[in-house]
């Protein structure tokens, strides 16, 4: 699987604060009083649950952190898919800052795993047709770029990242223009050649206005799958079409059947349950 | 329902990371585009799915923080059942910054209050009995105070912040001391006089070591109810007797009825599924 | 003039490291030791040139972190044409305060003045033609928001703003992937389809095989006129086509006449003089 | 050329936040798309104009916090004299790291390197004569110690950092204190030992009591050359002399005949143009 | 002696700060002025009193942080007893780094070390009692884990790190809660068992009355020694006894001998002397 | 008395810092059991010692950190000099507030007017001659602006604020430059006019020398003060001298009598008692 880079220094901070969290300002005090400074060990860490991993980065940046002494081995990365009892880290070192940074290095793996394998389940779903699988801006706050990548992880991809890099007219913008030709036309005005433009639509008889707009994406929301389909027909592959709404494991086979080009899917980042992983001394 | 103030500080800067996220350099683009700066709204919050709340001060400061000219009040805040369609929030104010502050708002309350309410349901399957439900240090990174917060808004109670406000005593510590009782007799050694220690086992036949040694507390970890019932036999009231490992809505009841003082649950903050939430404009 | 909002905090931070910068540990030795602290004074900022106004937040919140008590009135704010002599802002508040925050105050106008006149130059010199200048990424390091904002005062557009916001493919990128296609390809393939992606191309050979990739836009980089005008005719406004290389006030009307769409520029934000103003006592 | 230590967590919080500006939170695209991420390659940073260097630490940290893989030999540093074409430094180690920090570590020398370059111009204007050429607090926000440390590389000196470490008592201070006498003695009576006191004049009738009040240094504000010298005259070398005020690459010899001490110039830090600095693979 | 970690994100933050204090935005300008780039120098730190160290890893962390190429031996670390002119480090590496780094190193030595000291001059008072000796919360701001620390160093214990990780009930809080039963009840009701309760009274005749509540520890607020005995009387050992207020080396021994458990001194973190330590070049 | 500003930044950044320390995660958990939010009260910060008191503004910024709502009226201020029972401040606003941020207040306060006492001691023993006490930069890591305002409060002066805003050459950089007069010049070569040069020795065998070289000051180091009466004969008050080393309150007299300009001293930063303050409600 060909990944991007996580920015590390992204990875380093959401460690760094995670292990301020855990730390607090008197430390791991139950390792401290029970186990000699000089014992070292060796660990791993494996899959309770299968699944597939996502990251990686911040394992071994939360080793790092707490005591650069700790050897890690990447026995099964980021975008792995692995099964229960998969080792996925070996550990080597320091005993005392292996139990400290463990819960941290567990949290952030159990999560994203989460993420990329909640994606992965719907991505397996829709095998054999043409819609791809994307998340939203429903994030984890101050996880954002890090659930992202876990949605590469699991076979995703990524929507726009913030308000910021992309543009999204919904009913509250149209209303506020004076209309979907308007809404678009403002946004082309402002903004730079570099930016792209979705429209978000919830009824059908919107549709033919969006594609005149000259709308890059059109978003589809809450609509059934008959009406999707229909939107499909009459868009004739003038725009890419984008679904959004109930999509689960169980529905996204049918909004995919419809032919829509894009699926996004709020759940796969903010309702995912953790990946089952675990840490154990040998 | 009588709650402990959130530190506003963690609460704020928690806040503003998010809106980073979302806002980037270029910031919400699209309202910027498509809204008059001078536009005004009425919105409302509400709840989409029967709940419990937590996140008010989340959402005060989300808003607060995009324009402090947007009003809100709220109406159904932290710890209160709503059922669905329940408004939680009105808002008033320039509408360019409702719509900007309005995913960050909604990501932390759906996040918190899907906390709450599983926290709540847990809460609610062992009415009756003496256990008190509890969460453990499985938190989303960098949102633990404020999850920690939210298991208090749907009825249950905190386990220790971290590893350095209590001790926990876990086999590997017993392991490196060369016992219960030399672990137990090094934590009291080396730390103060305020500091509860617990001692995890996960066999009957170390429970009576456990209890001589002194510990406050001694966790069941992974034991069978019937292992559970005995231990509460053997152990006469003399210390705390928490139960943790496989606890779901399903299971809670049989081993609350065991007798044991606490359930500690990694569930209701690492799995917990969002609360589904939304703003419209009036 | 419609301008975006300037994302706040991103504006309050750029400001209080000024601040910082300026007011060390020990403050503004001068002022306090010359002038009673009970002293108040009315004020005036003016422009001391023509030019175009940019860095109006920068200015409110430059006063208001030393002294809220100081009155800003804004006279000329962004995206305003003044001459010499325009008053600009009118103060009123403690005199310390005013003295102590002038310099922040005048730096961040003067240079973010400096590059919204130095893009109107540009814009005025393409009057009549269908070319908008837009800026690049070659701007002052940690002022890159203010300075694309100050664009926008000037009646340019923005680029991209960063590396992570839209695609460039380069010629180190096309040599990787082996050719535009397959570089084309591997963008398309990774990246979600809410990004634009441009080619950056410098001989008319590679122009139809850019075209052909689909490329959302492409970039002649360094060309001669000439060669821009044949480049114009092949497209047809097939795609989007941008200029860029020794873009001068002299030179950028005859790149404008050649059809280009777009004239990118980096001296508007790397090198544009500042802009002179002043703060006089009245 | 003998030049003092920067601080060097002052480079490398510029350089992180300048990163942080073009990285966002998704990174490189581009390169991540398009490169094999175990492709390395050399490459070469060269002068395109002739000018003086500035900014060698911020180049090295650009590329170290990127990719601490990617080694970079430094051939023409800090205050080195280059003519168009030379190679400043070589690099070599991984595309895609060497590709993700080129922008910001060109950005940082272009933006130093003409600071140094337009300081030496005065520099070199005065040659002969005993005037030193210095910058003033006229810098770019958030880059000062930067920009007087390039100063310092195009062989000029540095007037004080900030408000806190000189005392520079002007028009207005002189009008709140009562004049110049009192002015002089309340810096005296309030600040310690080890401040200097500068006084700045302009008109030549205020020059006596300035000497007399034991000011370090007399700046004279935006006199005639003729007014220069007659103030030489009177001082007799009793005082510091300073001027300023409309100082340029032509008008900076005629300032510097008139016998002053020290000329300062704000344009060498808020105006000086961008030396053209470009990387190529090789 | 057996001491636990600090927490090495608080040394390095804290010295980070200091070092931006001491450095500014100049650095150190004295040395880069008189002393030669390449010059090296070996030197040693020695106490000029006796007493007990703490705060080896600060001196560590300035050094390193200066400039990585200094070698630091610790000769006597934290919790050592040392005499005058004992040797605590010795250094080799560059002379400006050295000297660059030398006040920070110091100003946290002598601090901390100071407390150290200061300490076990109170534990030694009470050798041979059951007494225990701890800090407070009355700590320098900014400086609370280190201040903790050092009083482990000197010997002591620690008492609760902050508002946070146990509770004291007070007279305020009786006063609220309607008496101290109430007040007891209700923080067992709020907080998790986790948490240690401590009751402070100021009379005899509020004993039996916080015995009784449950506290696990009672503090005798300023009592006399008499009625502190009479305490030890009553109590039988039912709960923990802290006594507070007043405590010096002179009184502590009296107030040992009555039989509490703990004694608590603000003085060991407000008011100890720094011990007198120095750097020399050999 | 008349004081500078401080720089409210600095003031706020070590105040939030403190109360980060003492809030912890969890917050006041104490008041929050105990003390309904509704409750207010009336409360009064008093002396219990006499003293010089400093540290207001950090009074007033925990308070209003941790709630807006607690009315705050000065009662003595910075350099005031109060007796044992005067009231320094009256508080009024919500109890819970008021007792979370009383600790962090507290030891602002306690620590800030020790050092403004301590300062205050030293300058009423000179009384009548003509030396002036100022401090050194060995202060608390983290506080020295705060520290230095201390030394002003109480009547002192301040040294350089770091090692940045003036040159102190010390024997070692006398060896390295190979003399007194070698350094001094490499200092006069390097830096810019707007810097102080103080000049350190330790044997009057140097001081001609020293005075010769053009030094602004010269430090005597730990002479007696025999050698320090030669010294202010020979000086015939060519320069300003000053005095450091055993620097207490008993000696500080015969220090000043032997006419030296200025005496500097650690102690009055690194090792003053903390003033004994403390809140009462009403």
């Amino acid at each position: 699987m060909k990944l991007p880079r996580l920015v590390s220094h992204i990875v380093d901070d959401a460690v760094a604060r995670a292990l301020r969290e855990d730390l607090g300002d008197a430390g791991d005090i139950t390792s401290d009083a029970t186990i000699p400074a000089s014992a070292t060990s060796s660990a791993i860490i494996a899959a309770r649950k299968q699944g597939v991993i996502a990251g990686a980065n911040a394992v071994l940046a939360a080793f790092r952190q707490v005591d650069p002494a700790i050897k890690v081995a990447v026995n099964a990365g980021d975008g792995e898919r692995v099964k229960k009892g998969d080792v996925l880290f070996s550990l080597d070192g320091p005993s005392r800052g292996i139990l400290s940074a463990e819960r941290v290095a567990l949290n952030f793996l159990g999560h994203l795993s989460g993420v990329a394998t909640a994606t992965a389940a719907l991505v397996d779903a829709v095998t054999g047709t043409n819609a791809k699988i994307v998340c939203t801006r429903k994030t984890t706050p101050g996880l954002r770029a890090l659930e992202k990548h876990a949605v590469l992880c699991g076979g995703g991809r990524n929507h726009r990242f913030g308000l910021y890099d992309a543009v999204m007219i919904k009913d509250n913008h149209i209303a506020a223009a004076g209309g979907i030709m308007p809404a678009f036309a403002a946004a082309k005005t402002s903004l730079g050649h570099m930016v792209k433009v979705e429209i978000e639509i919830d009824r059908l008889d919107q549709l033919e206005e969006a594609i005149a707009s000259g709308a890059d994406i059109i978003l589809l929301d809450n609509m059934s799958t008959d009406d999707m389909k229909q939107a499909v027909d009459i868009n004739q592959a003038r725009t890419i079409l984008e679904a959004s709404g109930n999509v689960t494991v169980k529905t996204v086979r049918a909004i995919a059947e419809t032919g829509v080009d894009i699926i996004s899917s709020g759940w796969i980042t903010h309702s995912a349950p953790s990946l089952d992983v675990g840490l154990d001394f040998k």
